[in-house]
């Protein structure tokens, strides 16, 4: 097979969709939604053929029963993707929505509406609810969307997207507008990233290693969700119970997602008081600590803690912790080693939690509260495509909003430039 | 000389002093500003002798007259560009500015605070008066800058940012904040485009080509600002005066921007009508116009069109004229040719006036008004860095608020998720 060609063509064929589903009521997509949560749930069967295809070769390739675990599709799960598509109905639609609008002195009226970006190239990992979620939140914000998933999903992800396309096509749509691209082939990946005749955003979800390698091949935007070193600084004069919860909440609710804590900064003035009792609940919760010399004598357990921890994103039962002296030194050691997802301050002072509010750069700087919360659903933004890093754009949770661009509407009566 | 070494040691600077340029003062940056306009009043003397060290340069290697008038400063034009600064200190601070604001059912507060990008690196054409501008611009919104106009203006550029980076220093910022890249190199340009390092943004104003190259190269985020081939449609049953005045004013009122219009398509109905009225006004505007065979049949004088003017972006006084069947052919032409900048329709017609707005994909699409409206300063957002044709982030003028990103603040009182 001509990788580039076949990728080609069902870019095409996406654009060329694209500008039905731009100029699509509400209605018609919240009924193409709901025919795409139906479908899943009467072609479960099919669905789940096709995943234990993919299970079956997964497991002769040897693939960690992590990784197995989150490649199972099973009618539960299934049951979860229709329910996800039902809410992404219920959200509301961002375009057409008018931003801003004003009169200038000559009697111009001028408006910003949102509108959709176009085509969305979706690269993302092994998990094939995620095809159903991306496929409802870039049909919801107008975008058509070409879909390449972890290769050990394949044939996952090519039979929902059967029938995710049948249902949007029985709603009125082109079924074109939901493209999967269904070949192991790397080349494919390669491909997307230099069609910007076809596709408006390319949004890579994987390691730091891979979106990189997107960043330095594509010439069609990249919206980055990479790696997340997450911190929890514990100021003097914390409430110690409330840092406690937060660090571990931050660390342990769950381990495997970028918005998870990787290293604790506890200020030197609490760390005697704070760090056994943090140490504790940790052990607990089934944490193994990584501290430096101040952090081990306190915490006699943990490990010490090389250089390369400061700015390893474990996505493990692991966290690595810092004795720093004050406020300042936090946010030093955050600016060197945070990847500006989402950093926390626990505190009691007012001044304290101003400056790291101001001073901290990152998607989301938070006060007495868990890294966790940073999340499209937890902010009421609804569910997302990811967590995005870039600067550009989209900073932070990447919502069906996110998926939009504006344009520039001018009313007038024959007004000329003077 | 080692040019990547010397660019980027530069744009390390630069990013060093983001920071505090970041966190400063809407009164120090303000400070800083008129600073800068007082020091281009008080330096004229240097800045006209390096400027005339280019136009000698210039002059020898037999630019064009035109290309030697961008290039050439006077006392009048310095004396614009320090008003050009007085009026940026005179805009609204957008960093600190809190887009959106929202309580959550657990109680945390979440809002969205507008910062700055960090550094921005600006590649731009030779006339050194937007060297000040877009110096004023990155300040105002809290970026430091890599600036590199075109290497026939190296000795004013170096001269203006020196007077810049003095008067920055003086205002309490660091003078690190405003780098010039001095070097006639062109690896200097390719060397930008991958130090992501220490750049957030690439803006590059040029040609289609060199902003093609730019794409292509960039591993920076890049905000294009490439080709307008603007489209005036004169619908049946417009204001034919109106259609006239619109169409002469988007054309000629000023040819070299990449606003102004390079095709006017006529609703067949009313062509011979309209067309030998415009025509006669285009050519008193010294417009000379290329026309399709239903056009030359009314206009007698036009020049038969090529296919390839309909893709061309004259810049000139020149103009291609088209006969379509009603509005679908022109939207359809439109989407085949524009190039996604500012799309005007001439009409009476309510339906035609909603349809035209809805369906043409543009920064900026307009009812009876001229196409040279589509302007940050026309539009009331101030001086602009360019007019971007990217989807993502920014699409049409970009001003100070352009240039910022957003994070968000997040308060609570010990939340963490369930």
């Amino acid at each position: 097979m001509d990788v580039m060609a076949h990728v080609t063509a069902k870019a095409r064929a996406a654009k060329e969709a694209a500008r039905a589903r731009a100029l699509a009521s509400t209605r018609a997509k919240n009924e193409a939604l709901l025919q795409m949560a139906r479908g899943l749930e009467e072609k479960t069967a099919p669905v789940l053929e096709a995943n234990r295809a993919d299970l079956e070769r997964g497991r002769a390739a040897r693939l960690t029963s992590a990784f197995i675990d989150r490649l199972t599709l099973s009618e539960a799960r299934i049951e979860e993707m229709a329910a996800g598509l039902r809410q992404v109905a219920a959200l509301p639609d961002p375009v057409g929505e008018t931003v801003e609008a004003w009169r200038r002195p000559n009697g111009i009226e001028i408006s910003r509406v949102r509108v959709p970006l176009g085509v969305i190239g979706f690269i993302y990992e092994s998990r094939p609810n995620v095809t159903a979620d991306a496929a409802g939140l870039c049909l919801k914000s107008g975008n058509a969307v070409l879909l390449r998933g972890g290769s050990e999903a394949l044939a996952s992800n090519a039979a929902i997207v059967n029938v995710l396309g049948k249902a949007v096509e029985k709603a009125g749509l082109p079924a074109d507008s939901v493209q999967v691209v269904d070949t192991a082939d790397r080349a494919a990946v390669m491909a997307m990233l230099t069609l910007d005749r076809f596709i408006d955003l390319i949004i890579p979800r994987g390691g730091e290693e891979f979106v990189r390698l997107v960043a330095e091949r594509a010439t069609v935007p990249v919206l980055k969700h990479d790696k997340g070193v997450c911190h929890v600084y514990v100021d003097a004069g914390a409430d110690l119970d409330m840092a406690a919860a937060i660090a571990v909440n931050s660390k342990a609710q769950r381990v495997s997602v970028c918005n998870a804590m990787e290293t604790l900064l506890v200020d030197a003035a609490v760390a005697a008081t704070f760090l056994p009792r943090v140490a504790a609940r940790m052990r607990e919760a089934g944490v193994e600590m990584r501290g430096d010399d101040r952090t081990r004598a306190v915490v006699p357990g943990a490990r010490p803690a090389t250089d390369a921890d400061w700015d390893t994103e474990y996505l493990d039962y692991i966290v690595a912790i810092r004795v720093v002296d004050g406020l300042d030194a936090a946010i030093q050691h955050i600016r060197r080693h945070g990847s500006g997802l989402a950093e926390a301050i626990v505190t009691s002072d007012l001044r304290n939690s101003r400056r790291f509010t101001r001073e901290v750069d990152a998607a989301a700087v938070l006060v007495n509260a868990s890294t966790r919360l940073v999340d499209g659903s937890q902010f009421g933004m609804g569910a997302e495509m990811g967590i995005s890093t870039s600067r550009l754009h989209a900073r932070g949770p990447v919502g069906v909003r996110e998926l939009t661009t504006t344009k520039f509407v001018v009313m007038g009566d024959g007004q000329v430039r003077e």
